[in-house]
């Protein structure tokens, strides 16, 4: 496929897509970085729309694809668009994948991943690339998450942008949805009343909550028939894991 | 203890602390944050030298420590020695601790996570705080990995920092110190001779490697009798893991 300059058109309204407002409007996001480019390119899950390239990078080869025009921007314009201190000279823009409607992710019976206000784009992006990685069937975002489409997001999914369904929503409505499916959830929780996650079983409809970086998991979650699940360790000398980590290790057991 | 406004030498002097020749020079670091100064006075690890508060905070009583002098900064001063954001108006200056001397780590006789030239200094912190969570006895800091003691190390280990005992220099040397008196190396890994990290059970003396984040465990630390360990996952859409996660899942593996 082609490559050529972008216009001064073009470098106006990819600058854009690091505004929320216009990610929207557009219906657009920007992935950043060699290996996040690459990655999605390979996945094809996401449509992209074109590739931007440093008009003077050499070996832009696994870049190109035949159905994907690419673009050449000088230094300068490449830093205009991304916000990286150090940009690598390669970024997509791509088409934001549609949600998933209500329900449907009850229908993917697997292992779900809910983010109850994460807030930390890079804390979200490892989450959804750890969700990717150990197989998870979908994402709920709860209210007071990050944009997943947010630049900062999409690099530290590290390329994993677009392989799982996910839905926005308020936790209290989807949670009641996946029960009423036969789902179980789970809490991560450092509280009392928590059971070690390695006494519960994995366990095909299971949806695993994790707390907003500061506060936890908003106190109104905690209601009959979810667990409580704790991730032991020396509370005496640290107050809590990372979410992320919590996640993570949460994702492999259950996993299996 | 007294409280009293900061000089402009004091001021001028912390603010040296964001670089790591006159950290090491001063011998002394700067904890920031409310989780991360509160969780510092309280382990009682480190030695706390001076808390630092912004001059119009209230409620600062559980930044007082009897034996810890206090001082008081404007907006506009706090903001000169911070490199966040937008600063908690909370810090605190700490004596670096000692390094462990070459074969002492060894004695701890449990599980060392080692770093190999991990860059990221939010990583590295994560990597610390979730060690010290999961009761690791020792941490091994391997060339090109980023300073401990840079103030967003600092910060990601949530109050972590200087629990456990440290050792900086070459892996290939202090890994095979540590198998001579007995211990075990795992090599997270996700290549081909890797084995699942589920067949590998936990043992006492067992050191846990991670790799840069780029590209891995350096070659030359792949020698006979390391065991190179894989988390199993889906490859076909997600090229790894974080290595901030792969390294917790290990710990957790292994802490059994």
């Amino acid at each position: 496929m082609s490559i050529k300059p972008a216009s001064g058109n073009q470098i106006k309204s990819w600058k854009k897509l690091s505004m929320s407002k216009y990610r929207k409007r557009m219906n657009r996001f920007l992935a950043e970085g060699e290996r996040c480019v690459e990655q999605i390119l390979e996945n094809r899950k996401i449509m992209v729309e074109s590739v931007l390239l440093l008009d003077d990078s050499t070996d832009t080869g696994r870049f190109r694809h035949d159905e994907v025009p690419a673009y050449t921007l000088s230094a300068h314009d490449f830093g205009l668009i991304t916000d990286t201190q150090s940009p690598q000279g390669v970024a997509a823009v791509c088409v934001i994948p549609d949600e998933s409607a209500a329900g449907q992710l009850a229908g993917t019976g697997g292992l779900i991943a809910a983010m109850d206000a994460i807030q930390d784009p890079g804390n979200l992006g490892t989450m959804i690339r750890t969700a990717s990685w150990f197989g998870a069937t979908g994402i709920l975002l709860g209210e007071g998450t990050a944009d997943p489409f947010h630049p900062k997001v999409v690099r530290s999914t590290a390329g994993a942008t677009g392989i799982l369904p996910y839905r926005k929503g308020p936790l209290s409505k989807e949670l009641a949805e996946l029960e009423k499916a036969g789902y179980r959830t789970c809490l991560l929780d450092g509280g009392e009343d928590a059971i070690s996650i390695k006494q519960v079983k994995p366990h095909q409809k299971t949806v695993l909550v994790v707390g907003n970086e500061a506060n936890g998991i908003s106190s109104s979650l905690f209601t009959n028939g979810r667990i409580p699940v704790r991730i032991d360790g020396h509370e005496e000398y640290v107050e809590s894991l990372n979410a992320a980590i919590a996640l993570s290790i949460g994702l492999w057991h259950f996993a299996g």
